[in-house]
């Protein structure tokens, strides 16, 4: 297989069709969405035998548990995988909008008109349920997709494909509009991100590696999603019970979450009132402390910290913890660890509170809020592709929104420039 | 002198300064940029004479007339320069505007603040105004920048610069929110586009050479610009008019802007009736005609038009014509050879008109206006720093909101994720 070849007809082919979605009803892309519904309920069956040659293999290539986890797809998941790809049809169609039409002084009135970006390459892990979820967002949002599933994913990734190809036929939009590349020759990946003539954007959803790849060798504009260091920050006029239950929430949760808190620092003042019993807390729960100095003197079970565990995002029942002198080394700090994901105060102190929204450069910032709450759905947005780390177009989840842009538009009536 | 070392200083510096940048005061800022403003003033004969040192030396080399002309800043370019930044103080600055901030059924509050996107680094040609220019926008917007000017203006590049550094240095900003690339070493261009730990992005101000060299080499994201291919349609129920009036003010006003219409497309059925007025009026203007075979036809002093006649963009007194069959023609046909800047159809038409809007895929779309308005003085953005035809983060003219982006913010009051 002529590699360069056939990644160059997926993108001439998807390129065709985002032409014809981006013009495509937004009935049309409802009903195509509910058509791949059904066919993934029906289809639940094959699906799950697909799956199940995927899991033999990956287990007989002795692929870990965590892995296996995520390439397992069940029964159970096919349902909650067609009613992902249902509730997107009743989102609000973001294309075509047009905001702000405003008459300018020359007579001409300017606007600006929400329109998809054109064609998205998806590259992610052996996921089976980010094939359907990505579809499903692309499509409602205008644009046709490229889909670069995790290798061990591939016969459950094809099923799905077939799935979502019916859906696209049966609203007479074109089969192209969502591809599943077919091979898992990592050559295909080197095509995707530098075909830019036929592909607008790139979104990672991967570990560290794949992004660091990414970066070297892309020549097509990425959204990309690096770790979440997230911290905590218990100011001086923290209230107790806010302190204790939103650390907890943070940190204990979920472990293996981006949004998770990877990082406690604690104000000088009321570090020797409030770090012992937070910690306890957290100890209780199996979480391990790595502290700072101050820290392990106040704190007996903690570890010392290193250099490293500031920036670290454990995702792991590990939290490394600071004193700090006051609201300045807090910002400094998180602006130097932090990977610029979510940070949050504690704090009943207004100016406080206010300059750390202004002054910490995190794609979420919060007051009083637990950082789980970063998310695409608890923000409103519906359904999320990602969450961007990224400062140009997209910071933090990614939703339909997300994956368009605005064009401006001008309404005259014969005008000319003087 | 070490290049890679000496840009690696420049974007410490400017991260540094980048953070103080975004939580300046707007007062601080507009301080800055009225004492820029009076300075620039107070040593216009410094600059006229420094340049007058650059274009020695440009005319030594052989440099051609249009550059020369670019490179020239007179006694009244420097007033001019000056009115420009003075103007920037008087705009609205974006940063910290929270818009949206709406109560969730978790009871959190979630809302979207408008930041700074931290170091912006500027390749220009050499042309001294846009080191002003460009400075005062940045600075506006809470960022740092990089300038990095043509070689030929160094003199007067470095003149301007030791006004801005005295403009931040009156408003107790850091100086080093602004620096000026000190060398003409064009390996410090590459190293700019590659320090991804120090710059956002890179706005690069320049031919299509340069586009095509950071496209292969660049790691920074870019706000790109490439040409300008604008098109004019005149639909089948364009007002005679009208016609005339946009087709002179686009194609005639200036030859050499980027928002110059270089294409003509006529419908069929108007035709006859419409081409050979409309070609009159440009060919008495001196526009040589360059048409398809019906255009030659109708027309009898048009050229032929070559394939590459309809992806041009000449900046000069040139246009391709052709007769298309209807919208769907023209849409196709511009969809294939604009630059995605600016296209307009001429139309009394409502259907028409919203179809095209919708299905033309360029930054900015118009009904009955000339395509000259594409500016972002036009449009009411008070000031740009250029024009994208890229299609993340920014399309069209970019202002000071096109040098920010949007964080997340959470209010909340102890709340925890359920």
């Amino acid at each position: 297989m002529d590699i360069t070849q056939y990644m160059q007809t997926l993108g001439q082919q998807a390129r065709e069709a985002s032409r014809h979605l981006a013009r495509a009803r937004t009935a049309e892309k409802n009903r195509a969405l509910e058509a791949i519904a059904s066919a993934l309920l029906r289809e639940k069956s094959t699906l799950v035998a697909a799956n199940e040659v995927d899991l033999a293999a990956a287990r007989a290539a002795g692929l870990e548990a965590a892995l296996l986890d995520r390439l397992t797809l069940s029964a159970k998941g096919v349902a909650s995988m067609a009613e992902g790809v249902a509730q997107v049809a009743q989102l609000p169609d973001p294309v075509g909008e047009i905001s702000d039409l405003k008459f300018r002084p020359s007579g001409i009135q300017v606007g600006r008109m929400r329109v998809p970006l054109g064609v998205i390459g998806i590259i992610y892990e052996a996921r089976p349920n980010v094939t359907a979820d990505a579809a499903a967002l692309c499509l409602k949002s205008g644009n046709a997709a490229i889909l670069r599933g995790g290798s061990e994913a591939i016969q459950s990734n094809q099923a799905i494909a077939r799935c979502v190809r019916e859906g696209l036929e049966v609203a007479s939009l074109p089969a192209s509009a969502v591809q599943v590349v077919e091979t898992t020759d990592r050559a295909a990946v080197g095509e995707l991100i530098t075909m830019r003539e036929f592909v607008d954007v790139i979104v990672p959803r991967g570990g560290k590696g794949l992004i660091a790849r990414l970066l070297q060798e892309a020549r097509v504009p990425m959204i990309q999603h690096l770790d979440g260091n997230c911290h905590i920050y218990l100011e001086a006029s923290a209230d107790r019970e806010k302190a204790l239950n939103i650390v907890e929430n943070a940190k204990t949760q979920r472990y293996g979450t981006c949004n998770t808190a990877e990082s406690l620092l604690v104000d000088r003042a009321v570090a020797a009132c409030l770090l012992p019993e937070v910690c306890a807390l957290l100890t209780a729960k199996g979480v391990e402390i790595r502290g700072c100095g101050e820290t392990c003197r106040l704190v007996p079970n903690a570890k010392p910290a290193t250099e490293e565990d500031f920036a670290t995002e454990y995702l792991a029942p590990v939290i490394s913890v600071k004193v700090v002198a006051g609201l300045d080394e807090a910002i400094a700090h998180i602006n130097r660890y932090s990977s610029h994901h979510t940070e949050a105060i504690v704090s009943e102190n207004h100016s406080a509170a206010m300059r750390f929204l202004r002054e910490v450069d995190s794609s979420s910032v919060m007051v009083n809020a637990s950082t789980r709450f970063a998310d695409g759905f608890e923000y409103g947005l519906g359904a999320e592709i990602g969450i961007s780390t990224d400062k140009l177009h997209a910071r933090g989840p990614v939703g339909l929104e997300g994956l368009t842009s605005q064009k401006w538009v001008v309404l005259g009536n014969g005008n000319v420039r003087s």
